[in-house]
């Protein structure tokens, strides 16, 4: 490579660099802000906040950046693997953000602040009309946001590639339908099992302050790095990184229920991992995070369900959880794990089983999909929820709380983000059989506690990459395979049909 | 004012608006490293800060503050006070930092790591020769940068007006001269007196977790506000701001010592109040800060010492203190207050009774005068240190750590910061004389436990102000009249002769 070129990528490093300390700024404050901040400091940080974001917004969409995409793009077939992938993110980033006129984004930024809010009324006072005006203007600047960024077959897909670079509707229809399929058939054949499975001890009362030690336990467990990261409490558990040597997740706490934060935490930790072994050589080049959401959630979810719901694991904790609550001291293995995999169709996404969790995401993909190609109307959504919600889990709603206005997301105009959680789902299934496949005892090994098998698999072949692949090329390469449901369904026939024999 | 000049206003207060969130930012970044960062990140928050202090300097010393600053100038008269006082900040801090070569700046920033490291492995081996070269590099950076800072008369003077503008030997040498002798005279009397004083009592174990509630009961007292501010705890405290809605102090716990948190805690709560009072009229305008290193400590040090360790505040704490401590149930109130104003000449600084505490100042001036003026040499500063403490406190170090070696000042190159100590003292004495002018029973009214009277004046007075006025305007605003130590001296002697009778 010619010593210009060189000298160029340390600029774009350079700036790249410049647009990542901003981002770990902003996401430092927005930790700050539930974590530590005093509530009268609000609107002040809220003006912290944009600033911020409007100097990411000057630093991704100026001259400077178009200038090193102008210069870069004919010769990016010189380039190595890193400064390619570096080069097209910069791309990708550039032309998200340039296309909205900014005028738009203005308008959509203050609506979104106005619709979160009416959300939140609407939520609480249980009537979704407060929501409604809002959440059609959230679905009019998302069709109007997705025809500027464009797309090939259905504008639903330019919203899809946000989240899930390379996802589209004719891919997931299809990923979707096996998928709800093959659940569906499990689900009738655990409603035929006589299996009777008991999970009363599960709610008792539990000490937050034991329930803390235990969040500790686990992350040790499962080797996410206290001295890289940190755990802290909100309503809404989340991670958020700071760097990969700052990972701070967080998790909440029921006093009747155990598992609440046991898998939050979990789930959350699995994300922090990711994180945290995303390689230093990516520092600076704005590749130092997950390869897309749909990855990042196939990290959480083989961390929370297949290791953590998994036999081998509660074996692990068992004792621990015993000697911390004493009321479950005579509970045995088997019961445990029965009553941790516990089966039963349910109204609200975030307490859903393992097992029908994704029919929860599948209905939003559908009702997503329709609305942004203008199939449906917003008025309508509380009725769709319910006669699908019937349909898919045979329960109904009797409220706009526990049925559409359930979930955050549309509020704050994500369209396009749910269907994350699913393709998360079946990521993880297919790493878990590439892993099997190489190691047939990586779960087995499990009972001595030692993760580290897993763990470096996972980090090797997926986390120290960061964004260096997109989703499609990362699964591609780790399991030779296009994107397939055949491994997650098998996984859950296998488990679920061993349980509820 | 015509319409020329206010746009102008906009624009130079939207400037100022970027670098307060970038100062913003810096000191949530840094109160995140004291409290809540993970220690492998170290490096990279050090990055980040480095990146925040890039950017300020680029938008302290560009060339649209030059723009300001030469159309402001000429016509300064015609502006507001707030806007005048605006623009002579502004020009302030743009001379500072434009008066030294870039280059000189970022070595001196590299030379201060070094610096500060060699004193905190000095201060470790307890030997000053690891940490003498490092010195005398601090020394001949700040004789360099007060050359470029320029001044009249005297070099050091242009190291003190950078932490009390208008402040100069001329002045200083007069002021603690009087504050010495003054202090001197107490010291006699005190040792001749037959006064024996208990302070047994004091040293026993005290429960962190009690003394914690101990610090929420204190801060409450004083009327700090709990909802536009927080405590934490590190070794060393400090206050510290992100706007006036979000004032941050921290405080240190010692099992075996129960009135070192309680008067850190109302120091920094003084510190804090300064903050939490500056007008929100002043947000933006570069002037949401005190007055100076010494108008800041005069609030510190009033609420630490004249309040804090009054009699009338002792009263309404003694009765928390001893429900939590039980050990001190039969401590009586005068004897709680002798107690916590016992007088001994002692070799640390921050561990110095409040009599004796200016003299350690007078100290440190004395040196730092001298060693800026190249009057004596950084390897003779054991031996100084060592007479000077026996000539005024009639004390001998035994070693360098508690000797010169003890502060961690001089080793971030920080000459004519002491001073502001024992000026805040001063300026202490002369606004609680003229708080008794106005309202003779305002201390005597803490019998109520009501700080309001003196917080409101404060607020009113000094705090709203922000740094509006110059040290010097300001106590000339407040009290009619010039720096004077006879207030504060006779606080003094009014104090301790009716202790040691």
């Amino acid at each position: 490579m010619n010593k210009k070129i060189e000298k160029k990528l340390i600029e774009v490093k350079e700036h790249i660099t410049k647009i990542e300390e901003l981002n770990k700024l902003s996401a430092l404050v927005y930790w700050d802000m539930k974590i530590s901040m005093p509530k009268k400091s609000l609107e002040q940080r809220s003006n912290t906040l944009g600033y911020l974001s409007g100097e990411v917004f000057k630093l991704s969409t100026g001259l400077e950046v178009k200038g090193f995409i102008e210069y870069f793009m004919p010769i990016i077939k010189e380039l190595s693997l890193i400064d390619k992938a570096m080069i097209r993110k910069l791309k990708k980033d550039y032309d998200e953000t340039k296309k909205i006129p900014e005028q738009r984004y203005k308008e959509f930024t203050i609506a979104t602040s106005l619709s979160e809010a009416a959300w939140e009324e609407a939520r609480k006072k249980d009537d979704f009309k407060i929501f409604e005006p809002h959440l059609e203007k959230m679905v009019e600047f998302q069709r109007e946001f997705a025809d500027y960024y464009g797309y090939k077959e259905n504008k639903y897909d330019a919203l899809l590639d946000k989240y899930e670079e390379g996802m589209t509707i004719r891919k997931l229809d299809k990923i979707f339908e096996e998928l709800k399929e093959g659940i569906l058939n499990i689900l009738e054949y655990i409603k035929k099992s006589d299996k009777k499975i008991n999970k009363d001890f599960l709610e008792d009362k539990f000490k937050i302050k034991r329930q803390k030690k235990l969040s500790l336990f686990l992350l040790n467990k499962i080797k996410f790095d206290m001295e890289a990261g940190r755990l802290d409490e909100t309503t809404h558990p989340f991670t958020l990184d700071i760097g990969n040597k700052d990972v701070r997740i967080t998790t909440h706490y029921n006093k009747k229920d155990l598992l609440s934060n046991v898998f939050s935490v979990i789930h959350e930790g699995g994300h922090g991992l990711y994180e945290q072994h995303i390689s230093d050589e990516l520092i600076g080049t704005g590749l130092e995070h997950g390869a897309s959401m749909g990855i990042h959630e196939s990290q959480s979810r083989l961390y929370e369900n297949i290791i953590g719901r998994s036999k081998e694991f509660l074996k692990v904790i068992l004792p621990f959880i015993k000697e911390e609550f004493p009321s479950l001291k005579n509970v045995k293995l088997d019961k445990f794990y029965e009553a941790v995999n516990y089966v039963k169709p349910s109204l609200i996404r975030t307490e859903a089983d393992e097992l029908t969790y994704s029919l929860h995401v599948i209905i939003r993909y559908e009702i997503e999909k329709q609305l942004i190609n203008g199939d449906i109307e917003v008025k309508d959504l509380p009725r769709i929820w319910r006669e699908k919600y019937i349909e898919y889990l045979g329960v109904e709603p009797k409220t706009d709380s526990e049925g559409v206005l359930q979930d955050m997301h549309w509020s704050a105009g994500n369209f396009g983000y749910f269907p994350s959680y699913a393709l998360g789902n079946i990521y993880g299934g297919q790493f878990l059989y590439k892993i099997l496949e190489e190691n047939k005892d990586a779960i087995n090994n499990l009972v001595d506690g030692d993760l580290s098998y897993i763990n470096n698999w996972l980090s090797d072949n997926i986390h120290k990459h960061g964004a260096i692949y997109t989703p499609e090329e990362l699964v591609k390469k780790v399991t030779g395979e296009e994107i397939s449901t055949k491994y997650f369904l098998r996984y859950l026939e296998e488990k679920y049909k061993s349980i509820y024999i």
